[in-house]
């Protein structure tokens, strides 16, 4: 791959800069079993006091990350959004959620401060079997935290037959239209569909232009970002990624960039997200949303929906539709310079598929990490890779 | 308003080329009752075979443009859109809708080749309804035509203190990421939400970077757009606004530009639009979808969703944590020049006001263009214009 393919390749996915580095420096990735990951979170969030049922689901969350590519929402994380919070009582480990309110099609949870994933996973279970008789239900979840990649809940409705929908809010990190400070989450929209032969659909996207993560690979490569994706601390549009530090000064644009590019259409979606998600659970919204370092509750809020295709059409006739829509899309023509055109999804699926049989890969840098948590509380990190 | 206001309200609002025109020729605009422009629409859509109770639903929806300043969907349209095609045989005005499927919170409605707005108005209120008992609802519907503003529908539900929204496919405008020719629609997303001090919620986007309208302005005035609006045939960014015709060659983008400026996740959104409409209802989909020109039914498919706030938790709880949020909003630092903080919908509620007191603005091309439309098939627009 030629440093500029490279770079075209970090710039499609908008992941974080840990691709560019696994990328360019495929020496330096580690590849591991699945199955060894997950015993490694599991020994470590049950060290930490989470119930191992639970542990499981938060390991499969994280490395269900890794696998598709989605590092900065992989193990990456353990200990900086998860472990270190549970240590210092931040993150509850039992996450006692409680049902505040339910109907057969809705349910509104307590999320009771615990790990995110737990909830989540737990409400996506629900509105999915109430969707099984209901045809469609939605549940939101607050008082909950970082509940990692969006897009895993959206898929396991999904793998029911059923469209997926997930939501949440989250940190400050994004000004909106005609502001000059963070106020809205990167509120990210996953939505997962089932198709036959072509790989289901998976948008998983944040509706800022751009994670802050790849901001901060163009400053650490000296290198000016394009206008669009950031503003400084006057709340005008800059090239310089310095001069964007949300929460100290300037903030991420959302999708659309400045006002000219329709920039207030993703200022409108993060609104959307933060509606669904806030809104109707009564949870914490904007400014009030916490980050991983914030040594108190985040009080994130979630928005989980899942609709029965069935209750509508047959099951195949929707499947043969999308997989007639996605060959379409496909087969339609090419910019110049282009090879392919892609739906959103595909590439993480044909990644995790490569993953799935060479191993979970993880850069060094992430591997010592992973160590050093391990050490801080006992549980050493003893995965062997399985580098070929 | 001075030419640089005039232009920066233009590109805010995103909308047709008729609204430059309003604002840079305020003696160009008349002002006429709603009532008296109802009245005639109801004339003219009856005189073609729709039933009154239908005329006036459509008439409804498309004054609800002109007054909330949507001018591109609003009586503007009326012939081109609908009269025209109803008289040709290409739109049944008797919009013989028929339930293919239901449950007690979905149902999947084939359209009729009717009107748009009349199988959409019934089957939102039918959505409002299942919403009521089932604490949320969505219904599809295939086999129909444009429906107006996406936006009319999901204010439906707000009315009601539920969460509305309303999405449809259209006419294949937007180029996918790395494509060089219209493949999508420009696929609206709506979604309104009530609130108590503040106006309500209401988000009514095209999921492409801007309306191909604004575009032709920029050619008529001779001027260059930004990058990030639209392709040439080569699917390459283009500045110069007559290189993008689409359905001829080159093509608008999808929200967010190109891949550089992730046009990806608003290619993203405007296949999750797709899905819901198209492959939720068996409807035509991508390149099937028909436009106003095209000699034949045009398949258009819609989405409703109703979401009951009550299923969920007290409405003035709901609505006093709009009123809050959007305060946060409205009050965070500004950037430098900027003088307010908007949220979606608001200045179209403000304009919507402003108009129900001092009447329907319509510019003098568009009442000619309605007079021609009443003479072709003998049904006089004499409404008196009420301009002060």
């Amino acid at each position: 791959m030629t440093s500029d393919e490279c770079q075209n390749f970090d710039i499609q996915y908008s992941l974080f800069n840990i691709r560019y580095s696994i990328f360019c420096n495929m020496e330096t990735v580690l590849r591991f079993k699945h199955e060894d990951l997950l015993d490694f979170v599991v020994r470590y969030m049950t060290k930490l006091g989470v119930p191992a049922g639970d542990a499981k689901i938060v390991g499969n969350v994280l490395i269900c990350a890794d696998i598709r590519g989605v590092e900065s929402h992989g193990l990456h994380r353990l200990g900086s959004y998860y472990g270190n919070r549970i240590s210092k009582g931040w993150i509850d480990p039992l996450t006692p959620f409680k049902i505040i309110s339910e109907t057969p099609s809705t349910a509104l949870i307590d999320g009771g401060n615990g790990c995110g994933q737990v909830v989540s996973h737990k409400a996506m279970k629900m509105t999915i079997e109430k969707a099984k008789s209901a045809g469609i239900a939605a549940i939101t979840v607050r008082n909950s935290n970082h509940y990692g990649i969006a897009g895993y809940y959206a898929m396991m409705a999904m793998r029911k037959g059923m469209i997926g929908i997930s939501l949440t809010n989250s940190q400050p990190l994004v000004a909106p239209t005609f502001g000059r400070t963070a106020v809205l989450g990167t509120n990210p929209i996953a939505m997962a569909a089932p198709s036959d032969k072509a790989y289901p659909f998976l948008l998983d996207m944040a509706t800022s232009a751009v994670a802050y993560g790849k901001i901060q690979v163009y400053e650490k490569k000296h290198e000016h970002i394009p206008i669009g994706w950031g503003i400084d601390e006057q709340g005008m549009p800059t090239n310089e990624p310095s001069l964007i530090k949300p929460g100290g000064h300037g903030a991420l644009l959302p999708l659309g960039g400045m006002d000219i590019t329709a920039g207030y259409k993703g200022y409108g979606l993060a609104v959307l997200v933060e509606i669904l998600c806030s809104a109707l659970s009564g949870g914490n919204f904007l400014t009030n949303v916490g980050g991983p370092g914030k040594p108190e509750p985040t009080g994130v809020s979630h928005f989980f929906m899942a609709i029965n295709i069935e209750a509508f059409r047959p099951i195949l006739d929707f499947k043969k539709h999308m997989d007639d829509m996605i060959a379409l899309l496909k087969k339609s023509p090419l910019a110049v310079g282009r090879d392919e055109i892609h739906v959103a999804g595909e590439k993480e699926f044909e990644y995790a598929e490569f993953n799935e049989i060479h191993g979970v890969p993880l850069i060094k840098p992430i591997v010592d990490d992973l160590i050093m948590e391990g050490e801080k509380i006992g549980v050493p990190f003893d995965c062997p890779h399985v580098n070929e």
